[in-house]
């Protein structure tokens, strides 16, 4: 239960929090992109057999906790507390989840940082004493996104260079104090420590250029969490932040350059992996959905099976509000940070 | 740092970290009201020199906590969190505030129970040894929630005799690991303990009737709080809700009454008490503002001075939604309470 505070935004615990398993759900789109056979459940229609995509959305959430519970073995009994969001206004897909999952519910708003923003509360939950599992859940849907913070789908406006596509998707990871004795899905990953982000913008106001709006934030808190913890990039086989995309990724690069840090060849963008350049996804894919399901399908199995062992995974969210953009307000972001590590039991 | 898990929803400190200082700010009607006198900083126009209500909704958040800092003696370097969050979409109130604040933030959505969701999670932040000192704020403004939720003031529609006044004000809530020996404005405010709420819904769908929405959500926490602990409602001067207001408040004790409990007269509303009657608020105050200033600028300091040592402090959210409401969902509620105690050092 100890724990050790390095300096102001960053933690490493000395008994890490176990993730004992993941699960995901997908629409079409992304089970045909370079991930798809890394899924538990595909979609074939995007509303999933609802009358309306929020219904969709919420489904997807709800169900990719159920799903997550069955790789554990686990009942909804079983899980101590619920933690989540989603992009829809007043985290409705994360209420009315929870409103049928019946578990004591901690409601997180963190944009497409909300699958950090999870793992990060929860493993300090558990850490210090007041759970023994939690489950961790974000969803998105590129249809309800769409409609909510740009036009009607209906309009067929056209997207702009710089845009993402929002990942229809819902992943959940669950974590248990080690003492637990869990089998799972993962025998051997942990949540060693993270970071926690602040607000950063640097003035973007355009809401089809999210990454470039979470780029300075995801800079910034991996710079804070250097200096914290005097690691280098080298420390870990990747950085891996959440949506990006192909420009936001280049800006974070730069950005660490001017800061004399050479990401090099060790950043990896969840928003880059999930589509093929060819599905007409313009800069990639964006949504805290995005960096649910690469985590939690690709990432983690990956380290499971001994290919890497310790990852910076830095979901990054842009605070993006059509009010506040009317207002004439540009687009802060914030990213924050969960160190995954493969250990050897 | 050690810490007692009590059954599935609760948790009690060993140590449990202090509340050094709470501040407020209001709005001109919230002044008026018979706590008018207890707050740090009331507003004769609620733009406050903004060009809008959101602009002035941020700004409050944010001096909210200025304030607190100032009354602490404290820097935002001070500070090792920020949690918090509001009413509008995209809590983008405490975001755009926790920007200005460059403090490392975690946002949250618990609609109107924001205030003790941030209580109790920053207490088991400090409690765990991850922070020192923690800032905990939520706040809500009466014209950006009717536009928002409602109806646009302009159209000057009637209220219903159920409907609340949704409060514009900010609060700032100041946690400090007792080890620290800060000084701060309250001596002996700790806050010894809590429980996490689960999504209630008894099929509410009138928005307008917020206070029926929130309390069977309020009935549940405090029945799952009394079952884990042992404890009988006389084990605390007050059980505090956060904005019931009149009618919700008459159902909270008849659901309590339907479970052999008597609330008798323990039960304190913030709804009920922040404004006059014959100020026209139907109802009474709602908003996440409305307990948060009612806690900082009223009950702490009669705590403080000696006039009750031990409430359970509980926040209630509506989650309501227009998008759920137009597709014809209900309006599920949920409330978190921490369970503040006054101590003789």
């Amino acid at each position: 239960m100890r724990t050790k505070c390095t300096g102001r935004s960053s933690v490493l615990f000395n008994n890490p929090p176990r993730l004992i398993c993941g699960s995901t759900i997908v629409g079409d789109v992304e089970a045909q992109g370079p991930l798809g056979s890394c899924f538990d459940i595909t979609l074939e229609d995007d509303t999933w057999g609802e009358d309306t995509w929020e219904k969709a959305e919420r489904k997807m959430f709800e169900h990719a906790v159920r799903k997550a519970l069955d790789k554990a073995g686990l009942t909804p009994m079983g899980i101590d507390i619920l933690l989540g969001g989603d992009l829809l206004n007043q985290i409705i897909s994360a209420n009315f989840a929870a409103r049928e999952l019946e578990m004591p519910f901690l409601g997180l708003y963190g944009a497409c940082s909300t699958m950090a923003e999870s793992i990060l509360i929860g493993s300090m939950l558990i850490d210090g004493g007041y759970a023994n599992r939690i489950a961790c859940a974000a969803t998105s849907h590129f249809s309800t996104a769409e409609r909510q913070y740009r036009l009607p789908l209906e309009m067929g406006a056209q997207s702009t260079p710089t845009s993402q596509r929002t990942v229809t998707g819902a992943g959940c990871s669950i974590l248990a104090d080690s003492a637990c004795g869990d089998n799972g899905q993962f025998s051997s990953i942990y949540v060693a420590g993270g970071v926690i982000g602040r607000v950063v913008d640097l003035g973007i106001t355009d809401a089809s250029n999210m990454g470039a709006a979470m780029a300075p934030a995801a800079a910034d808190t991996l710079k804070k969490h250097l200096f914290d913890t005097g690691r280098t990039v080298a420390d870990y086989d990747y950085i891996v932040t959440g949506d990006l995309g192909r420009f936001g990724s280049e800006l974070f690069a730069m950005l660490l350059a001017d800061s004399g840090i050479d990401i090099g060849n060790r950043h990896l963008d969840c928003g880059n992996i999930i589509f093929y350049s060819k599905q007409n996804v313009d800069c990639g894919g964006s949504g805290c959905g995005c960096s649910a399901v690469t985590l939690n399908g690709y990432l983690l199995p990956r380290m499971e099976a001994g290919d890497f062992n310790r990852i910076l995974f830095m979901a990054t969210g842009a605070l993006m509000s059509p009010t506040a953009g009317l207002q004439g307000d540009s687009i802060p972001g914030i990213a924050h940070g969960v160190i995954i590590e493969r250990r050897k039991n």
